[in-house]
């Protein structure tokens, strides 16, 4: 799919509320999704939504969700009913100076579509080379692959991204003309992800150096 | 509600897969909703989930969301369709030794349930101070408090916690005793969710302090 392609192509997809923070460039919905480290997944079951945290990763414009083969969620999936993906990173809490101005910066992306169960070889070991690539850059060759029982027991999904739209909140608070002399403080504190001190699992060798994919990864 | 209550009184808000990371106190239900700075509410519109990122703030059992009176979504969810609401901290990228075992550590809270529009104006008066006091601490007295113009454009949602789940990973890769051995690195890099420094709003007088509310706040 070319850059160019429009990112709302339908009604659902299209930003209403708060229209000036939505994004069309397909670009910026890459850089959302590839930002993200867990996204939420909501499917309907018996009638009511379910909506449950999901590890994902991004190749061109196709995510690759996996799961248990026996998740309910996923089977309903699986079964190409409808399903919503969504990404959220939060970048600041927005401090105005009246309560209902208060806000939070984030970058959103919103993927609608049937998601498709991949069955193919070949496309479920990029599938999942994909997903481990996305949770832990670097970790799919240096590490051991998955045998014919892991794969068989593990679903993975396909979900193309022709149905997307993508809403971020950046910058100060919106204030009212009528609060600006208020001698309240405003502004915005960052909020940022990062990671801490690898911790070694307790039955490596002692002295088992922490390997650069691990030291430079950053999230 | 006693914290002796049932947290998984449901099949649906029973946790079947990967049940021994379920927790079944109350008291860790609250924890996980309390740590999160926002949740993503699903709800079935013409058929299909939608999942939304959205404010949110805890009273007791009872959760408040908030969100413009024109949302589809919000306002779906005011007229008593079923809806299930989501927040998840991630606490690490889990390396393993094989691919298929690397995992995330996170904390999850998934609620079931039927939302309803808060038309009390004391129970509205509350929830948004609870909304207001859950992003930012300390916001609700010390700024202006809403206008009768602000409350009218508002939906305040209540979501009672009585059908709920949480989810909660910790610790080391599970690798598989036949990796044991291997060469690879394996263990857990922490994530964590931090401030940075306050920015402070270009409008705001010159020297006009950082109050305490914002230099204490942890997210």
């Amino acid at each position: 799919m070319s850059t160019t392609t429009p990112l709302s192509p339908t009604a659902r997809s299209t930003v209403r509320r708060g229209a000036k923070r939505a994004r069309t460039d397909r670009t910026e919905l890459y850089a959302v999704l590839d930002a993200g480290l867990v996204g939420h997944l909501g499917v309907v079951l018996g009638g009511a939504p379910v909506v449950l945290p999901t590890g994902y990763g991004r190749h061109g414009d196709t995510l690759y969700l996996h799961g248990s083969t026996g998740a309910s969620t996923l089977r309903a999936a699986a079964a190409g009913a409808p399903v919503c993906f969504t990404v959220t990173r939060v970048d600041g809490v927005v401090y105005a100076r009246s309560a209902m101005h208060h806000s939070m910066n984030y970058r959103c992306a919103v993927v609608h579509g049937a998601a498709r169960l991949v069955t193919d070889p070949a496309e479920r070991a990029l599938g999942f080379e994909v997903l481990t690539e996305h949770l832990a850059p670097g970790s799919w060759t240096a590490t051991r692959q998955p045998d014919r029982k892991e794969l068989a027991a593990t679903a993975l999904l396909a979900l193309d991204l022709t149905e997307a739209s993508v809403k971020v909140r950046t910058g100060p608070p919106n204030d009212d003309e009528r609060d600006l002399d208020a001698p309240v403080w405003a502004g915005v504190l960052p909020v940022h992800t990062v990671v801490g001190t690898p911790v070694p699992d307790r039955l490596l060798p002692e002295g088992t150096p922490v390997p650069d994919r691990v030291l430079s990864r950053r999230v």
